[in-house]
């Protein structure tokens, strides 16, 4: 379970996310400090201050951190002081960044496209294979759909197909899949259920005064009970997950 | 847990499957007498004749049979044998067969199309309910999607969001979904871990000869397994499946 | 060029909108009396009295017209009052609507539903001309797109290879597939420059009152002001249509 | 009209290519130097061999280049040698790339990316007008569609719908939207009737021995019949292409 805010915005944010997800049982804090905003007038993140945040939080709360990458010139600053790195959904076929981010040899977090089919998937993380970096995880987020009940199309389906297709781990992402808190329990549930590697969410102190992704971040009371959730489900399926590895 | 052949063949087939499925701990058996088949030239069902042999094993089972209605004709049919009726997802919205089918009266299995909004849904639900028949079961089986991996896209978001919309209970159908034998389980767990109403799934005593849909249905063995594994979750989650009461 | 109300409202509306657009060169009119409509609570059109009053609009403006029918119940006065009967998206793969409607041995044209591969089209039109009527005009009105704003998403590259896979004249419906007046004459030249055989929009005398669809109707004004740019496309073009056979 | 090889493969190449669409009329030259391809292991592309052979032959063909950027580092080299960068379809959303090439203050031609909305197109030009580069031309190369037939699905409603919601010009695609040689000529001749502004073709001296997208390059004999067409129909409509004035 990897969790947290969807922007780091303040060393307070992120020191009692980190604390708090730690505390609930998560393996690894996400936050994002380069943000890819459809918008350009959109809040687009602390930047190296957030990297530093995030570091420091990570190392109070004893988990390691996952952040993104927008650009390459972001990834000297991520090699330093990140465990992971992020490739964003609308960066999966940015060919250059994959390359770039695989030489770190940190492992890779690559999202799916919303329009990437699972061959387009295996084929981009082919280019961070190619480079010698064996380390990395998939992650289904949604594909474009056609109804605005939710935010994307949670493709669970392709998801179990595309661990078929593979021997790389993949995780789901239900907070940017479906873009409603209600819908982020049960979906983690039923990554769980269906056998999936592991999740990754938004939590957030108080998602109403978040500057992003306000109406799909978890509050610390719905990660909590999600948390105990998951817990007695595993305990049922007896599931292995491979991310535990990267601890 | 709904449990049948997609297509009634003969007697002996539905027979030993609606005693199988029984024994494994099914609520209800399915099983296709009229096929809506894309192509003219496609295995179109033993129509009234099928209507009549899953009547009987059912019937022998103890359990309750849907069949799936294409034409008002077959209502009467229908009507006398049957325990629920199946609208399919080529006619959620044939209205004047939504509307005829709702007057027999019978517990209505209504399939979303594979375009359909959650609105047109609820929508086509409407016309049933108008006609003063509140038995209506709506269930997911996969929207268009993109990627030729699977056969239809699942959507358990949607499913989810449709039953925060709506208080008419919701199951999946993962056979349809996903096309793929191997899919099926992992998905039935994912919607029960979710907090679906119920499942229906193809099962075939044999199904590499199966008239239609051979490569989706599965085999007896596949089907007691995933029984069992739907109950150690069950007990987990402590569902109270609200499809029961059709029993 | 088919053009002619959504929906059936009054004898005024019809007579006037028959009259009008033959005399700016429509080859048929259209016109709803028995409507389709996602909500049961929407207006659903005047029915036989309906086809009725379409008919006689028809004998005085000298133009054949084509009614949509919704079931086999229908049939029996569409066959008797108008010239073409129209199989909606809706019910492109309702089976047994499609082969009733292909015994009247009227003209059929068929509406390719927004979710349908172009094989479902063609083994949909198979199911006509198998019961011995070979007058099939298949018609793109647009598929499910992801983006609202356009109502579907035209898909005019899928109607260019229709024509392709099949001998069957195929016609495109701007009206509905973009759900916006402003794009139906552009649309519609584009169709005739690319080669389909014809087009279908809607027409109504004063589309801000229509009880439906009033945000895709074309006004008398931009009618006429399409067929004048139509015409003078078509004359560098050559085009020679096949759906005046019809006449 | 905007017309050359998918990928630059040899200075013969590029010359013939440039100096035959030159003289059947088109304005501009394009050809892939660094290729975005899908798998590693799919012909990258000469790099900056391949702009220098381009800037040559555009020089001898007194036409501009546009060639396609991937990366931050092309950018020094497109920039000394190129009339136009193109930003393809998978970068839509790279913002540090769309920022960058803006500072170059050459024009840009930007593809929608085969998922994004309206908005997001016009968010992501947005990205480029703030840098103060005012001269943005947005590209319709198709969205992902459900129909293997045609490799996208190419949305010229919605590429109609982009030129009332901005006053930058838009150009179509046709190549990439379908990936059918035989549906560019029609639909180039549908965006022309339309009123789209342009559009971009990949023309081939030899397609069948192409090393990229063989199957959607023209050869020159269906360029020529092509451009008379377009001239023909031109004439007709009064087009006022806005993209002339890049020459």
């Amino acid at each position: 379970m990897i969790a947290g805010p969807c922007a780091i915005e303040s060393r307070a944010q992120i020191d009692l996310t980190a604390k708090f997800v730690a505390s609930a049982g998560a393996q690894m804090v996400r936050g994002g400090a380069y943000k890819p905003r459809t918008s350009p007038y959109a809040f687009q993140g602390l930047g190296e201050e957030g990297v530093k945040l995030i570091a420091d939080a990570c190392a109070n709360a004893g988990l390691p951190a996952v952040v993104e990458a927008l650009a390459e010139a972001q990834l000297l600053v991520l090699e330093w002081y990140v465990d992971m790195i992020q490739i964003g959904a609308r960066n999966m076929q940015n060919f250059a960044l994959l390359q770039a981010a695989a030489r770190t040899m940190k492992p890779i977090l690559l999202k799916r496209a919303p329009f990437a089919t699972l061959d387009e998937v295996l084929y981009a993380a082919e280019y961070i294979l190619l480079e010698g970096n064996p380390n990395v995880v998939l992650c289904e987020r949604g594909v474009r759909g056609f109804d605005p009940q939710t935010r994307n199309l949670f493709d669970l389906g392709g998801a179990l197909r595309l661990k078929e297709l593979t021997h790389l781990p993949v995780i789901a992402d239900p907070s940017h899949a479906t873009g409603r808190v209600s819908l982020i329990e049960p979906l983690v549930l039923a990554a769980a259920a269906a056998g999936l590697d592991g999740a990754i969410v938004e939590v957030h102190p108080e998602p109403s005064v978040a500057l992003s992704d306000a109406e799909q971040a978890l509050d610390f009371e719905a990660f909590s009970r999600l948390m105990r959730r998951l817990d007695a489900l595993r305990g049922t399926l007896e599931l292995k997950p491979k991310l535990t590895a990267l601890k």
